[in-house]
């Protein structure tokens, strides 16, 4: 099994090591040829005689050699290897490459975006495009210490259900032997249910959104990042919860991501003491102050009110991360909790970076006949979804949660232009690993060849 | 926000406190009434005067009281907090429960599966209910710790598949759009895919399959603990590996779950310093050699084999685990690798354990001409799998990797006897949170009486 990364050479100057990983550049000066070989955790550079050049891009091959100090006026301060090199001795071919279809040894993939998702299994290896992927799971895994820290629970909340009430539209529908189900949208309710076992639960979940349209910021497959929490005095509790939670995270990502920000020219935003929090209504009078626009109306807040009030927290209070909260009761979901003191209003929040949502939460009605009433309002068959039901039906705290995108945090921290950068393998209307339209029209045609040449 | 347990209480004798969470038990002696009060760290003691009769189980209240030693004839050994109680001065209630359709305070609840499944948001409030998913939780956390400390990457793989090669009949089909998809059966491609990307990956996934039987062993939905790496030196490096972090997730549960332990009268399963590894046609053998089972030209271990195999690994190698090698060729997935010293089987392993199989694992193919000659033979249509053959086609290393299911593991930890026990929410042919067949026939039902009463 391998033992030993490209990273770690430098201190073994005068050792011989055995290396593998892939074929990053070949440059043949004929009698000497150089490699560059990379894995995972960088690379380096390997001296050979002319066999070296028989190699291909991406070749998988083992190195035996000798880990030399090159002479001063070689080394290569881009690369912390570059004081070092390996003479090679022996090398064996574990796997041959085609020849590419793009150059992934620049610092930059030259392609454009779906040609980067096209080529997936390819362009992750770029260590720009994989460092993506390092940062989010760092995101992920800090998301549960931090809640761990805090005496929440993880749990696993499931991917098919049977009822639609939470969703309309925009969700999948399965073929279930002969029933018909549907894909989770959101753990919203068993994360509710759980609260009433552990009281405090997270879940790190697959959700899944027939979202018809495609924009840059949204996915049909997504890893949500969800909380909730039981015996809370108000709804502050859950906001002060999320605040904290995200701060922790950017504390993980600045402690263990350093050279990946350093990679993609960012930083983790920049925060106030306390996140400033204001009231929708009062976000949009500032909106109108600061522009003219007069959306004081509305009941939600359009993207470009979304940048401006955005714009605002920076300017005015010092902070890229701002709350909105009390959203109308009729832009929220039927379990949301009306503000006592602000009828029409709830106890709800979203969090706002970097000019786009980043965590929506709030406070849970909970009790039942509230939640009957609600959802009747609403037109939603909710005695269809009993277990969340029974859990009110016998007994369930005060409570409220919250719910992160990873792919959002990840995009808006490194400063993507396009959400799909952010997930591994990206899907949306027209895409599942491949592009449908495309693949299906490709495919077909083959179909109808494949007809003609059975006559 | 809550900040005691009830668990805290008797290192606070002397003070006031607050204390939330559900009447557990109400004990009425009329001038005199105690209740027992319950959260998720256990229960305690509360003695107040009549008004607490009133009080049903399941509410939900926040008592404020002075703890109180209790007199040393009246004390309960049976429970931590059992030499002290709360006298309360004031009890709010915070929620209203109906009555139960059950008893859930004795240790065990005494009613059927299917009872305790319909009614899962009250029963998984019970302590050894809820302690299932603690331990599981401590499993799954485990699997990921341990990986993490050998250099394993964790990566989000996808659950809408556009292919189904892997499956055949037991793919569950997704409405996409305009298009049909597939749930992810595993995460198996894409953990192979990965393998180029960070080298050594895991994933912890919900893999869905359509399984058409009622057995006490499957699932249609599961948590799946999947690994896989690159760079071995031989299939020996992931049966190693294998090996480790069950032992690692072993000690884990022992460190951490001592009391769950003994709460269901259990032990982690004994296992030798080296699990005892065994080709398949060796332990069919064994068994005709024990039983005069003649099943040696099987290509696979019938249930009694596994549960044979398992007491021979206990009595002769003092081990609960076991793993069997090298299935035959056509018993494993095209992408397997076959051993070259011993054609027709494959570099292949299950780990079975207390009777049934806990992981499957084995080498991959890394030669793409191999890997589409291979599926070509099994009438796979491989070319629609576009990423995974890409991975190949740039260059793969040498890899393996394994595949747990987080429920058969505790499930057998626990010696739980039905696998349904062992999932929060358990999906199978009939039941999607409530059981299908029962509640279409009463929808249906439902319907037509409103129907009916439309006229």
């Amino acid at each position: 099994m391998k033992t030993l990364y490209t990273s770690e050479t430098p201190k073994l100057i005068g050792k011989d090591v055995t290396l593998q990983g892939w074929v990053w550049t070949i440059r043949d000066h004929k009698k000497v040829v150089f490699i560059d070989l990379t894995d995972r955790s960088g690379i380096v550079q390997v001296v050979g005689g002319p066999d070296l050049a028989k190699l291909s891009v991406e070749d998988v091959i083992e190195v035996k050699g000798l880990v030399k100090k090159r002479p001063d006026h070689l080394t290569n301060d881009k690369i912390p290897t570059g004081a070092i090199e390996i003479e090679a001795h022996d090398i064996k071919v574990l796997s041959r490459s085609e020849p590419l279809p793009f150059d992934i040894s620049k610092d930059e993939i030259d392609v454009t975006l779906p040609t980067l998702l096209d080529f997936r299994s390819l362009s992750l290896r770029h260590p720009k495009v994989r460092s993506i992927f390092q940062i989010q799971e760092v995101i992920i895994d800090a998301f549960r210490r931090g809640l761990k820290e805090r005496g929440f629970v993880e749990f696993q909340s499931p991917v098919i259900i049977s009822q639609t009430a939470e969703g309309g539209a925009e969700v999948f529908e399965v073929k279930y032997f002969n029933y018909k189900a549907f894909l989770a949208q959101s753990p919203q309710f068993y994360k509710q249910i759980m609260v009433g076992v552990f009281e405090k639960v997270f879940t790190v979940n697959k959700t899944l959104r027939a979202e018809p349209s495609m924009t840059t910021r949204h996915l049909t497959e997504a890893t949500t990042l969800d909380a909730e929490m039981g015996f809370i005095d108000s709804w502050i509790d859950v906001m002060d919860t999320a605040e904290y939670i995200i701060k922790y995270i950017f504390g993980q990502i600045n402690y263990a991501c350093k050279d990946i920000l350093e990679q993609h020219k960012t930083t983790t935003p920049k925060v106030a003491k306390e996140i400033p929090r204001l009231k929708l209504r009062k976000a949009q009078q500032i909106i109108f102050d600061r522009t003219g626009r007069d959306n004081r109306n509305e009941p939600d807040l359009e993207p470009e009110d979304e940048r401006e009030i955005c714009k605002w927290a920076i300017e005015e209070r010092q902070s890229e991360l701002v709350f909105i909260t009390h959203y109308p009761v009729s832009k929220r979901p039927f379990y949301t909790f009306e503000d006592p003191n602000d009828p029409g209003y709830t106890l709800s929040f979203d969090l706002l970076g970097r000019g786009i949502e980043w965590l929506t939460g709030g406070q849970r009605i909970h009790n039942l006949k509230k939640i009957i009433e609600n959802a009747k309002n609403r037109g939603i068959d909710i005695k269809k979804s009993e277990l969340y039901l029974q859990a009110f039906r016998y007994g369930m705290p005060p409570h409220g949660g919250f719910s992160f995108g990873s792919e959002r945090i990840t995009m808006k921290v490194l400063n993507l232009d396009n959400i799909r950068e952010a997930s591994l393998f990206p899907r949306d209307m027209e895409r599942i690993d491949v592009h449908l339209p495309t693949y299906f029209k490709n495919h077909e045609t083959k179909k109808e060849n494949s007809k003609t040449e059975e006559k």
